[in-house]
């Protein structure tokens, strides 16, 4: 028996890329798919349809028969007792009203950033930090709640926490100093990045996006005890920058451990990393990729591993600026993937693995 | 009465910006074009001609027809003496030797990183460090030369440089971290970057750069003795890309400072430094520019600023990862203006404002 | 004594190329900037700054600090009679509204399409159809006004109908198929061409544009009467394709010609084109540019010929496909420029000169 | 018992397309690879080592375990008996040289141009002109082979062909103007387009293209009688140029029929078009698709539509330009799938089932 699944904000484009992965999904069937009042009542393809009579469908796989024919119902109204997971894809604002609604009866996994920093929520990667799902119970005891919320983190962070989690286990970290160079899909397309801004150019600032990943990635690392997360100590600083790519982030990130480690060692712990996901229907083989050609990774031709879910990573070199030990590396992590639809369904498996999703 | 100037290398892609430079110039006068064996004996602008037909001038300027008529001479056989100063804009090896046989005659002024990385040869950036010009006179005496080789830094050095000379002598520098993303421009026309790598993309590795940007830095910034250059002793960590821009290389830098600083006291002692600079013809006003937008800069808004001379800055902020003081911001800094042709041509204005270049 | 001024719709990026192009103009003086209610009563800056607290200007040109300090009016109750011409630089449905109010006092002359298709109102090209001017005489009358509409043609068909007019007066015209790659610029900002359609893409659709361009051009090369404008018999057939290109259309022109043509007879009767323009302070030299080159034209590096106002072509070939007789070629059109602004102020200038502008 | 297949040209960027789509096929197992001298003798994947250590495989499919570890051979001494059908992917020059020696003994099917405008060859697109392959009996017969050369056509002319190919068969085509904007991977990697000359520009010029393209279509077109191929007779006017888009051709069709059709005929003729392919391995299902939606077809979002093998086609309007009857349509054809490799295997699927492979 698989679970019942609803996606809500399905008519956008977070949405569409849950439609886009969720067919033929062996755990989770789509039994509801939900969108603002504008589009309830339509078909789900009719919801898509632009005034121009373009269908605004915008992942590259083919919009399945199936969910095209569906009805989609108010977000707003939507009765979440008819699924046993909700998958919200809707900006932080809606995310704030319709969400603690949701969870009172199903839990809720959830791209937007509406509940990331509070002390009873976790924010899980699977094979990071499965263990804050215990959280999950806090939360729901305080709350009265027979659901909880439980975010993605920001498609930036992803990437980030991945790859230093092998390395934090083995070596330590003190400090991270990150740049990155994010993919204009992240920014969407109401409000997107236009051709005149990104063309031949490079925009060195996303609003917000700094203070989330440091904030975030010392979240995700943290140590979960009774009383909850306490968030880990060494300071992350970023620089987040926009290009003309399509998909994918690349991140050039500079550690410092806290014990020795060299080029190899790093490679072999970030190639043995398993995160303890063994079985679950989308977690990638590997995890995390290291190149050894120098020219990777790169977003166009990395992006894609593994469907998305595989964080790329090449030019590991010794790092010594920021103190004794360290390490330094580029990594590619898909946006939209791994960093946030196909990212959030994958947490889904995890809670229903580890019994969260009953 | 003007200096007689040759350009070397004048076809490629780098002698063609001080083709493009140098006409209507108030202190040299371009006597001298020389090239390959096989360009010379052509006018310039026959020298210039592709088997299609097409003229290979890529510079935005248009091509002055003074110069456009302009006999080339042969490289190998070109008489230094006849000039007052030699630029060259060769490959490496061309350089090494080609640049010892001017010098014995002739001030050479190069873009080519030959003679960087020799105990008697400066880097000099105008404004960071002229006081290093008097190394020359310790290269002349022990080469036997009447002239002299000073090179200037490569082009992703450049930038760095110059934003951090005044931070360094006001608050100190304790470690640098810097990710750049480079112009295709940078690598040239001849084995550039091609189109199926560059769209759409992020590549991530610049073969040999990040170690000259490294070491350049902390020698620029070194201290002058009798004894020559003692380079500045903080770390300089980069992560060098390439991006998919024409010109214009931007700069995610991190700097751990000695001395507690404000991102406003950082942001004044840039907009004052001077560099001792005044009154030289090219020389940009101001040398640095710094935004409060934070959606600045932008390398295809800013790098013409002034003529592409001057180096813009934005996104001031305190930085706390890499030790208790600090600043990070964002550069950009044209590549093939202030970064080769019209910087070396800086260099030899103030050569012979400090009488280096007699 | 210089023509005092009015730009409508300052704020808005088609505005703006008015204020870059307008400082230091010989004949005209700009007093007068109207926007819309909401920036009324601020100072152009203030009007251009967004609510991230960057200032909206979008010319690669600086802005003038004398027009950052005008104030703004509301264009609704801008009294015309202050000024001597309008330029209007706003939507259609508000030139609809606002520049037959304007015109009862003061010529107006306007980037919108509201007016081009009515039987008394030219389109003017300066140089192309000068004499159409005469319209205006006989829309004044007939409407009761001081002043008239005239407006300037879509850009698309700019670069087309002035490289038309030559061969036309030569060789006759026929027929005429144009294939349209078109910058994204044309497409403004509000609404614009997103980077994630515009990015490694073809856009093979701008709704309205093949019919402008088959219309105007019609209407532009048609014969002046007494009763008025009729538009050339020739059938003229676009497809306009929106390309990854910030500025400049490039179109791609079949002619069938009524009369035998050589490369050499076209390439002769667009060189030596002058369109009754000399004097004008805006007129380029030369108004059509043919190239030998057969990589050019390009619309990166052939745009801004003579800032703008060239219109560049190249890959001349005779052209049987359509008939016996006939020319096939390329064009680059800066769109923002002759495209646009710099193109209403030469028509504002030929007006001036034929006392049309009093 | 599947047919053992060698590719020649194996290491270059049109071989590896054949090595990425030949994995699995049902009537194709490939024996041996072929290079030049210099990869001889070596694994496949050592022989695609460039010399800063990268693997130089630029397929987005993976390269396969199997073809890795296969020997490459000396395209020079390859003995073409020893397999079924060649698959050449050389030079043109290379390829004169080569494929007469291997049609001696075995049919070859060729990506290069050297054989195209031989009278005695024909240049086959299935479905479009099955029948021309009777000429291969004669080719055959004169030259002394067992085997014969068969190219496919120039990737530009593929789209156009196969489109044309209802039209010419319902309405009778009298003359055709086309513009391309085509995509980079067509120039290949070494010489291929510049970063530089590509980003933000169109390159209104491709050496050869045009000639090619109206050459290779009047000849696809044309009628097999026993003498052989006589070229159809309607004139085709090409204009090719170069655009920042990595894979899939775009083209701007007008045709000029002899007899009157609608929109909604030329859709209907294009949608039922099945060239007698059914059953063919690599048969795309429709051969052509027609959009509705004006904003298609986009070279990014239709190139891959079953898997780069459909011809996509939208913009479907009437043209009056050229005759008194007529269409215009807009085609994105995959230029390294249908129009190179998979296009070549088609071909070969298509001689099996005919006989002309035994």
């Amino acid at each position: 028996m698989k679970k019942k699944v609803a996606v809500i904000g399905a008519t956008g484009i977070a949405g569409q890329q849950f439609i886009a992965a969720l067919p033929n999904h062996p755990e989770f069937e789509v039994t509801a798919l939900a969108a603002s009042t504008r589009s309830a009542g339509k078909s789900y393809l009719d919801a898509l349809r632009e005034p121009s009579g373009a269908i605004g469908w915008w992942c590259d796989e083919a919009l399945d028969e199936h969910f095209a024919k569906m009805p989609v119902v108010d977000a707003e109204t939507f009765d979440a007792k008819s699924v046993d997971v909700v998958f919200t894809a809707v900006e932080s604002d809606a995310a704030k009203a319709l969400e603690p609604r949701y969870a009172q009866a199903t839990p809720v996994i959830s791209t937007a950033s509406a509940f990331r920093y509070f002390d009873d929520t976790p924010i899980i990667i699977p094979g990071v930090n499965n263990e804050h799902a215990k959280l999950l119970r806090k939360q729901q005891k305080e709350r009265g709640w027979k659901g909880f919320v439980t975010p993605i983190p920001n498609c930036t962070t992803t990437g980030l926490a991945i790859t230093l989690k092998p390395i934090y286990d083995a070596f330590g970290v003190r400090a991270v100093v990150m740049t990155s160079m994010q993919a204009m899909s992240g920014a969407g397309r109401r409000g997107g990045v236009l051709g005149l801004d990104a063309m031949e150019n490079v925009i060195p600032y996303i609003s917000g996006e700094e203070e989330k990943v440091q904030k975030e990635t010392q979240k995700i690392l943290g140590a979960m005890s009774n009383s909850g997360i306490e968030s880990a100590n060494f300071p992350v600083s970023a620089t987040c920058t926009r290009v003309g790519v399509l998909d994918g982030h690349t991140e050039a990130v500079f550690v410092a451990t806290e014990q020795a480690c060299s080029v190899a060692d790093v490679a072999r712990v970030m190639r043995e990393f398993k995160g303890n996901l063994e079985g679950l229907p989308s977690v990638p083989n590997p995890l995390i990729y290291v190149h050894d050609d120098p020219f990777r990774p790169q977003p166009r031709r990395d992006r894609n591993m593994n469907d998305g879910m595989t964080t790329v990573v090449g030019r590991l070199r010794e790092e010594r600026a920021l103190s004794d030990n360290g390490i330094k590396y580029v990594l590619v992590s898909h946006n939209t993937k791994m960093g946030a639809a196909k990212g959030a369904i994958l947490v889904g498996e995890l809670l229903v693995r580890d019994g969260y999703i009953g």
